[in-house]
């Protein structure tokens, strides 16, 4: 019933390549099927002015498509003059879903930068940008405490995030593009490795949905995220 | 426990007068306890360039702030040249949840635009904003069905929104500001009258959340849009 | 003669409401016909850089149009990106007449901002703006010599402004819009309480003037302003 | 008394030369004491989209300073990203003074530019500007005559313009800058040949004037408008 | 004597693998040293409003920096609201290089964007966007032969670049980052696989070279351009 | 064979008026033949942010084009809200040249800014504006010096630029307008007194050229340059 072939509850191939970058603090290529964002984490010994001398640290995050990331050839963002309203609406998901999993006492007073940059675009962008974008931030916080800047790790649980859906009346697992432009309701799950929730968005678009549609959704995310988490780890400790 | 002394379970008082502002299609200020927004719906009878000949209305939103809307006066974004990326995430809900609610055929080609302009802010601005904006464009909708510009209704059934969140480790309704800058877990739920739902956005910030907690705020929604859409229906008909 | 059925020196109906905002340390809401301005005076306790130091204080003002005060759909400028022209003329005049009203010594190094919104426009909007931001800046002054912040009062005589223009070949009083946008000659007349002049701009669009007809509508303004000043005591000491 | 030991109803030297430029239709450089204006007038055989098929022509102006015609240099508005709010009055109030000196039947449907860029600036470049411009004006609609394109001379009456203000307690015509920092009041005076009134704007910053010291002011602006239209008459006809 | 041990005509490894994403239609990951590049070739079956019914083809180029690809995190330029002038500058020279090598007419009246976007920087970008961009033209051209789009060979000589400096008072070739740093004479040379020359820019900061210095460097560069255009016939190839 | 009759090897008149501003600390108007640039040198005794308490000054430049200094009338950069490509790369250029020209230590810590604002255009306005911009620089550098404020002359060599291309088939010296806009081969050489080369850029358009052509414009852009010397020296001196 799925245009890929997919089961339901069906994740796409999920591979995650770290230290792609040989500048950044951490860095990873993850790749969710045919998306690929490109994740890196800079770390830098200042914080943003309204955080100065309260010795808590900053996580942000900023996110942004390659022109020929997309089927057709995107106008570029720079040249159009600012960030379009869906960027900026990602890069502060993404950056308040990785704060969420960050001990910001244990971090210090300092920030790290998650880019997350998508190469290749089919669907789920913003989920595998945060799933990658944590092992990049893991790599460099990793980086801060064998330098014996960082003691207590603050980084207690993995984030990962997946997207779910209504796809022709059925739930379906971790949406690609086909599934995505045709989804009458569209959510995005952001969980740490132990299913706290940190982040659940779900919209209808010309549409509805029951509150049971919504556990459905809440369930096949939970095994999505399990999964998730899975690649990381073994990303990390590889 | 709560601020304002009220129950966990209890909103602020709700007031909407309607036909605000003589030039606009449909108006109303909505209060809901110490946040009053005004919203007005403009019709155009045109649609934008790539809805052109589809047959298919369309409805959208935007957002502002008055600069002393706040407690410490903020910068006019006409000022700074671009609307912060908060502005535009919530302009982008707004439209998305109130065409939720439409019938796009019923509607005709089209376009009818909800302005939303915060003239005093406590909190719960972007939910105030989609249940007044839904009641300026009912009004603006029965002109045009008066008018016999259009026929069967494409308002079937109301949208209203409201926010709960986690405060002091309690589950409440109706956040307001003193509640909402320091709630751990901040939801918008909103809903159609039938208790459809429409949009489930639940962030943490700098925290998780379990899935009982995110049941216990959707029950606590499902009782606040209740009593919303009561007060849009006497708004209405008064 | 007149669209409204006024007499040539008749002003339209005026009334300030106080206090409408609980966050603004002075504001009110006035209306003079139609046309309905929000004006809020915010009080900080700094002042521009080229200023630091001087002892002197200073007075700044705003100026916006909600997007539907208008009778078609006007855009909003932080959509478009920048204040138009004629925004930027106006929030200027409105600044430059208040400062005129005001004793920067005695008011000390502090700023307060005026900001004026149109919530309903029907002509004659910056002259509103200028004659409800005194009474906002008055509210709020009155607060910092209340608290003994400031002792000498800086505003030793009230700020009030009228349109006056050429209609139909008859000089008139208070322009409303449907007389503005035929009148060949337009003007605004700035004055204090005891009719010294602080700023007038008589303009000619596609036509001109003589010295006499001149005269006509000075005598006109100097009518109207001492109506206006009469309602900025009577609201003040309300 | 005045810095420049002129008498207070004396005018600086002024000097016209046209056909500075080989490229615009009409163009000339105007020196009124040390303030140099460049004016050319650049012919578009096209209107304004508002204007098509009315078959009327517009006039419409832009005003600039070179980063340093001033005193201390400027930073260049095209490195600031936008015209200042000071550019942007003035080149509307040019556009809005020799519109107001054209017939626009006459004319037809085409588009004349006047560009004034101040290279160096002492004073007075607003009132030089639409001095100038009005020659520029006055040379493109000369070659649009000549070539029969035009058949009715579309400026019937010159246009020109001068400020005076009160300076050390004087009224004085034509302030130098060196007057116009000091003086209270300033006012800009644009009249045609003929003495009739196209727009007066006299401001008073952080004080007042009274209605006789107007008229003293309208007095001086008469003398200064007469030299200044014996000038225009004479470069127009070298 | 070089910081990387190379002898002073000897150019970086230098691989390139092509169709590295699946939407474009000719593409290819460029990489000298450590400086990686992405190249996309985007059709478009328009061309620029100047250019309708010519009849001719055109070739434009975009260049871009992940923020991360530097040794210290850049702004995103999509932030700072404009593309800098360094890029603005490059990117005019990539596609100015380009289209020396293309003939439009053989192209016919379409448009191919190249975007050249550089993952990791170590110096000498501009130069392997050229050269890799040449690949992505390349390989979007034989698409458009394949299909029979175009008949005749629009690209009859391959394009490269190089860089040659002055580093410690020697001619080198291919200059890495540490070296271009501190280089007081930094060239770029474009030619075509059979040496004739599109650009030469020669630039000296702070410093001045000789013609028989220039005369070094341009052998140096020819070598350099021979192993370049051996590489790109490699890759077409393989 | 050149539209202007000149030779190969010739030259357009060249003239240099100094001290043209009286608010600037240096300024020229250069004029090769129709081409006329204004150059003015702005001394400020700060430094960018970079640069402090290094010792070093600095030489830096901005280019504009009034808007009908070319054929047809262009956009005003300060409207359109940018700088254009073009802009950039021409102001980056001049400033670099200028750099290469000047001992910054000698200098000492202190900015010096060239303006160079194109009031009429016929080809060739960089180079104009280069060799116009350090006779501005020069005369600036010797107030310092006269004041005793600068001991040692930064400034020990001229710089100069003129530009050569392929016209016709033909080598030609300095461009004008009609020849540049047909040359497939265009280049700017910018070198001091002495013929050290500072800048050469020699650009193809859809064409390419051999290392011979080169070397022929190579010769002509020495000769133009001695000849512009000359200038430089006599418009000093005078």
């Amino acid at each position: 019933m799925r245009p890929s072939g997919r089961d339901l509850s069906e994740m796409r191939p999920v591979s995650i390549e770290t230290d792609v970058t040989k500048h950044a603090e951490g860095s990873c290529m993850i790749r969710v099927g045919d998306t690929h964002v490109l994740c890196t984490a800079s770390l830098e010994e200042r914080v943003p002015p309204f955080m100065k001398g309260t010795g808590l640290g900053w996580v942000t995050a900023e996110y942004g498509m390659l022109p020929r990331s997309t089927s057709s050839r995107m106008r570029r963002e720079a040249t159009a003059g600012k960030q379009g309203g869906r960027t900026v609406e990602i890069q502060r998901l993404i950056g308040r879903s990785l704060r969420a999993g960050v001990d910001r006492v244990a971090l210090g007073e300092r920030q790290i930068t998650v880019d997350c940059d998508v190469i290749q675009a089919d669907g789920g962008t913003r989920c595998a940008a945060i799933t990658g974008g944590w092992i990049a931030l893991r790599l460099a916080v990793n980086k801060l405490m064998k330098a014996g800047d960082v003691i207590s790790d603050p980084l207690v649980d993995p984030v990962a995030a997946v997207s779910c859906g209504i796809y022709a009346g059925q739930p379906v697992l971790d949406l690609d593009y086909p599934e995505d432009s045709e989804a009458g309701v569209d959510g995005n799950f952001i969980m740490t490795g132990s299913k706290r929730l940190i982040e659940v968005q779900m919209s209808a678009e010309g549409s509805t949905y029951s509150r049971e549609q919504m556990n459905q959704l809440m369930d096949l995310a939970e095994k999505g995220v399990t999964e998730l988490v899975a690649a990381q780890k073994a990303a990390v400790n590889a």
